[in-house]
């Protein structure tokens, strides 16, 4: 009952903060949204700011095993499966109530350079989804797909913060264009199927 | 002198919210900062809000001139103006006090889906920096410096989206290697140098 507690504060403040950012948001909001009361979060959360990084690491947890899963189809070769990444967030963020981006570059934006709690909780957050993207184009580098020569590492850096900057770009623009120009500019230039080199 | 207690307002707003984010930030904080009264600052504008905006403005103002003068410097080739527009972002980025990323972005990430005001205003800062871009992309093309046949427009997006998610890593990061790695992605691979078409 306590874990469940837990998790529909971490659900709703998650709801709340991903569309109206951190400081925007106020504890009392989000009890009234989960139902529970004001002495029931202090049991679980010791301040604002350990809750926000706390439904950070529930996000976070979230996206690591959604990530996992795309980019380890056993139906996709690992090109495929970066690519079926990018294209499945297309589709969600098609939705107008998904014009909100991504928590961790939400409040990285807001969060990153304000509180030292939040920027180590990010820090980490953003090594594992760069592990995970450096992972897939090792792989797909392997499999001879690509040819890139950049460090993995930095490309996969690369990838997401430019994917971020769309997002960030989509909740003004509203129009899904912005992403799909940024599938087709990265997979035409900047990682260029073997077959291509020379071209 | 009016006009002065306007400048003196809007130049303390701007360096406040920039660092802090627009809901973090209090009226009287500004208040104090510029030294002026609360009967000023709702005689020059209507609420925070409409604050706000005009700081987006005075912003979106000085960051035009600015881009027009990087990008119609005679003593550069279009191509070399485009890459002294970042390479002078990373040196005005890598001192620790302006890790505080681009205005324009700021305010995107937090009020771009909160607020319709917001909103117009923002998609017209950014259709100025598109603007600026393209037209120097488009004298790259013209100069035969790049190769690229994507539509000038839609490749300043993507040019622009993707330098703003590198800064907003680099509230985290604090590490300018997040933005010298995008310079040396886009300038190797998405704005290809005539010379190296077909290498």
């Amino acid at each position: 009952m306590a874990k469940e507690t837990r998790q529909i504060l971490l659900q709703n403040g998650l709801e709340i903060m991903i569309r109206k950012g951190f400081n925007n948001t106020g504890i009392q909001e989000i009890l009234v949204a989960a139902g529970v009361p004001k002495g029931s979060f202090y049991h679980f959360f010791k301040s604002k700011e350990d809750f926000g990084i706390k439904v950070l690491d529930y996000y976070g947890q979230q996206s690591k095993e959604y990530m996992t899963a795309v980019f380890h189809d056993p139906n996709r070769s690992p090109l495929a499966c970066l690519r079926a990444f990018f294209e499945e967030g297309i589709k969600m963020m098609s939705c107008p109530e998904n014009h909100r981006g991504c928590l961790i570059g939400n409040m990285t934006q807001e969060m990153g350079s304000l509180s030292p709690a939040f920027e180590v909780c990010l820090e980490k957050k953003w090594a594992d989804v760069r592990g995970l993207l450096a992972d897939c184009l090792r792989r797909a580098i392997a499999a001879e797909e690509i040819c890139n020569s950049e460090d993995p590492d930095q490309l996969a850096d690369f990838l997401v913060n430019s994917w971020q900057g769309a997002m960030m770009r989509m909740k003004v623009s509203q129009d899904p264009e912005t992403l799909k120009s940024f599938v087709a500019i990265i997979f035409g230039t900047v990682l260029r199927p073997v077959s291509m080199a020379g071209v």
